[in-house]
This record gives C-alpha cells, sequence and structure tokens, in this order.
C-alpha cells in the first residue's frame, strides 16, 4: 500500500537550467516524509491520513529521525507546476531502529499524461534525543507502519 | 482589502537556532507573492482567489517580474508550525511599470492567539523579456490590482 | 572604514532567471556577516582580519544575534561568478544592544569595471541565549567596532 | 589519484538539528564538482588545480552537466565548521557520455582528529545544450579525467 502525499514546488526549487535541482529534490522527499510520519503536533489535517503519522517531531521531542542513507535517480527533469507533485511513498524494510523509506515521485494526480520523475529510498533512523543512540522501533509505530511495507524500489542505474 | 495567502512552512526553513530562518522569510513572501499574482497556468486552483493573478509567470513568458527593493521587520522569531501561515498581502503602491506589495505575516488563521510575526515591502518591476527593459502596467492589470490598494506598510524600526 | 570581505556564491544561488535570487542574496549578507564579526573558533583565519570579530557564534553560545531588520535594493542582478563578491560592511548605528550593519555587493575586487550590485543594512540585536533578552553591547565589542562606524547607507529607492 | 576540493559551509547548511542538513550535503558536492570540472570562465583560481577542469559551465555553453542518479551515505553529523570541508573526490567510471565521481567529505585538512563525514557518488550525463541529448565525453577530457579513475566508492549500507 502507497501513500500518496501532494507536495509543493517552490519556485526558488528551480535552478539556472529552469529545472528542479537535484538537492531540493531532497527537500522535496524530506517534506513528503514529514507529511507521512510526523504526528499532526498543532493540530494541522495531513492531507494523507494520520495513521502513519506516529512521530512526534516537535521541537524538544525524545526522539530524533536521523538520514542514514539515500539512493536517487532522476529519470526525468521536472520543470515548474504550480500543481502539487504526487509523491508516492511506501516503505521497504522496517528494521530493529530504522526504515527504508521508497518513494516515486510522480507528476500531479490527475494529469493527463502522468510522468515518472524520479525514483529514491532513504535509511532514517530513530535516535534517542537525550542518549544520541539509536532506540527501537516500538510496537505502536511498527504497527502503524506494517501496512505500507512492500518490495523496495528497484533502482535501475546501479553500476 | 487584503488577500489571505496559506503558506507553508518547509522543516528545512528552519536555521540552527530553530526558527525561520532571515533568508527563508523572503522565500515564503515570493511563495506568497505568485499565488497572489501568477495566473494559474497549469490549471492550479489558486487558494486566495484569481482576481489578481493575471500575470504570466510560465517560463518564456513575455514579462518577468523582477525585484527593485524589500524591506523587512522581523517582529516575533517563527517557530516550526505545519498549519499554514496567513501572509497578508496587499499593494502599497502602483507606479507606471512597478508595484509595492506590502505583506504582514501572522500566525496562521483561526489560531487563538494571533501573532504578528514579520511585516515587510517589496518592490517588483515588470521588465519585457525580449528588451530586458521595464514595460508599463497595462489597463487590464492596473484594474485587477487596484481594489487591494491600500496604505503601504507603517515600518517601526527604521532609524 | 569598510570591511572587504570576499564572498563566494554558489551555482544554487542562481534561480530560474539566471540570476542570484533575491532571498539568496541576504545568505550571501549572512557569510559576510559571521566571516566580519564571529570569532575563529575553530582556528579559521578570517580573509578580513581578526579585529571586528569578537563575537563567539559557535551552538551553545552565550549570545544570539538576532536580525530584527532588513532593507535592501537590487540594483542590477548579479550573474554567476566564481570569483568571490566584493562585500563591503560597514557599521552605520551601534546602539545599546543592537548594531546596524551596512553593505555593498560589488563585482570581484580587480574586475575592470567594478559594478555595484546590492545596497543592503541589516539591524541585530545581541541577545542573551539564556534569558532570550537583549544584552548590552559591552566595552570590548564597541571598541573593536568604533573604527567601522560611517554614515549609514543611504537609499535610493524609498518612496 | 584523488583531487581534494576545500569546500566551506555557510552557516545556513546547518537545520534545527543544528547539524548540516543532508539535502544541503548535496549542495556541498555540486561545489565541489564545480570546481573540480568546469573550467574557469572568468579568471578565477582553481584551488584544486586546472587540469581536471574542462567543462565550460558558463550559462548558454554548448554542453549542460545533469544529474542522472545519486548515491550517499550520512556516516557521522556534520557540525557548523568554519575552516572548510576536505572533499577528496575522484573517477569511479568513464562511460560513454557519462562519468561517475566519487566523493568523501573529510574534516578540514590538517584537523588533529580527522572524520569521514560522508560518501558519495553521482552519475552525471553530459548533454548537448542544443539537442538536448547526451553527447559523448570528447578525447580532450577523457585525457584530463582519466588520471583521477579509481575504484568507486564502496558503499557500506546498501540492504
Amino acid at each position: 500500500m502507497r501513500l500518496h502525499v501532494p507536495t509543493r514546488l517552490r519556485w526558488s526549487d528551480l535552478d539556472a537550467y529552469g529545472h528542479v535541482n537535484n538537492a531540493e529534490m531532497l527537500r522535496l522527499l524530506e517534506e513528503a516524509r514529514i507529511e507521512a510520519f510526523w504526528s499532526n503536533d498543532d493540530g494541522h489535517q495531513s492531507a494523507v491520513g494520520a495513521s502513519t503519522a506516529v512521530l512526534d517531531g516537535r521541537p524538544g521531542a525524545s526522539t530524533l529521525t536521523l538520514i542514514a542513507r539515500q539512493e536517487i535517480e532522476y529519470l526525468v527533469p521536472i520543470p515548474y507546476l504550480r500543481q502539487p507533485l504526487d509523491v508516492q511513498l511506501w516503505i521497504g524494510h522496517i528494521g530493529g531502529a530504522s526504515l527504508e523509506v521508497c518513494y516515486e515521485v510522480w507528476s500531479p494526480a490527475g494529469a493527463a499524461d502522468a510522468t515518472l520523475f524520479t525514483r529514491a529510498a532513504t535509511t532514517i533512523v530513530l535516535v534517542d534525543a537525550a542518549t544520541e543512540r539509536p532506540r527501537r522501533i516500538n510496537e505502536a509505530e511498527r504497527a502503524a507502519w506494517t501496512p505500507y511495507v512492500d518490495a523496495p524500489v528497484a533502482f535501475g542505474k546501479r553500476r
């Protein structure tokens, strides 16, 4: 099962080539990830349903989410679009203290000619803010996330 | 009359002080300005009503919007918020080829304790993309924008 | 007296218009300001002489530098340049707990045709990290900065 | 053989966790790559020797460098540092129209306790700006880059 997270570009995500910059793409994934996984601490209504959004991302929260690894394939340059990208997000693996988030970034939902722009994966480690050491994924988290576990993204450009 | 443009933060707008960075604030104003003034070239439904959105911002459009001047007062640091900021936007002055856009950036609409975080003004010049020279604001633009002309923002921190 | 702070662009400072983005310009001023005012806590050799660099900017330092106000005039669009911009920086005013930093951003030093791209001013407030309240500029700071006090930048585009 | 590209952080590269943001890391790699591969079109003296810097990156140049793929492992969070990072850069593979750039990001050169923060690889495709199609790496480019070909970076965190 996949989450569909509508994710808006900013005009400043474009670089001098007129496309979304490769580094900025990671910020878009970050925003989609937050929307999917962070609880709605200030009453924000998640666009994607709150069932996976069980992490507390507030400043001072007891868990930090650190990035251990990212892999990304840029298939088609992304032009400026005012309708949100359709970031499709699922979980490739749940480990003891980490999870692998997988993404496909598609053209805005409902567009006539759906285009797959990017595929990517991010390994996140849950870290105890106090000890700065990894902490185990708890049962509530595992239960919330398991429905979204699917085969990891298949990368086509590895050598 | 003011436009109310809901404008979302990204987590990466925060800096190491844990507040929205002063430079990133200008990106938020840029996004609000685009939402208010750029026509919905790909079918995007503006959240703020399309009556002021008469500029064509597409790549290759005949008009560029250049920034000549900005002034900004940071009144209260902006924490991370997942609900969109309420960027209130009006026009302080319409000149021959330029306009002054004024802003007040407020806490999310509907919050119990409304906070004015920032006030700002931007002078925009309409430039002909072919000649790279200023071009006159036309009658359709002037008619679309005049209802939103009001007294310019009053800055309190100028020396 | 002015400090000359060589300040390098990044390619990603450009936006889709092919010029340095207006918001990114504030980051360049931020970098010049840090180079001028923050002490060299990890042995970094300031390019501009350390006499003004008396603030401790390290994480956990006792003073935060908050931005209260910025004003900026964009005179000429800045193209991509690999040689550092010549950011000229002086102090327009020293108050009790704040100072106004003034800037002119020029084309790289030594270029045949010197161009003034931008002029700007930033009001900085020194804040006690523990109490989060403004704290007075001390005598050592005042002595370090006074040689660089000069007439504030004269803005030409205010209405 | 490796290039050592001193690459400076900006304070705004830090996020609210007080470390260099994961997306911003790609900008640092971009800057190191430009320093290594783009010719010194405005007289800029490369810090790393010009022998590999044979691509013309100027706006309007006949070749664009597009990113097809990136992989990155974040080993140790990067704190704010004013001395430049030591980005070590080599080439893992030269294909017909593409090359794989490999990186290790180390603490500033000369530091007592050298730390490997990040390892990464980027696949770049040379694209003809006129046709927007890949174009072959020419003999001069191949000759300039061959001395820097070495074993590709060995990633340790792939599942």
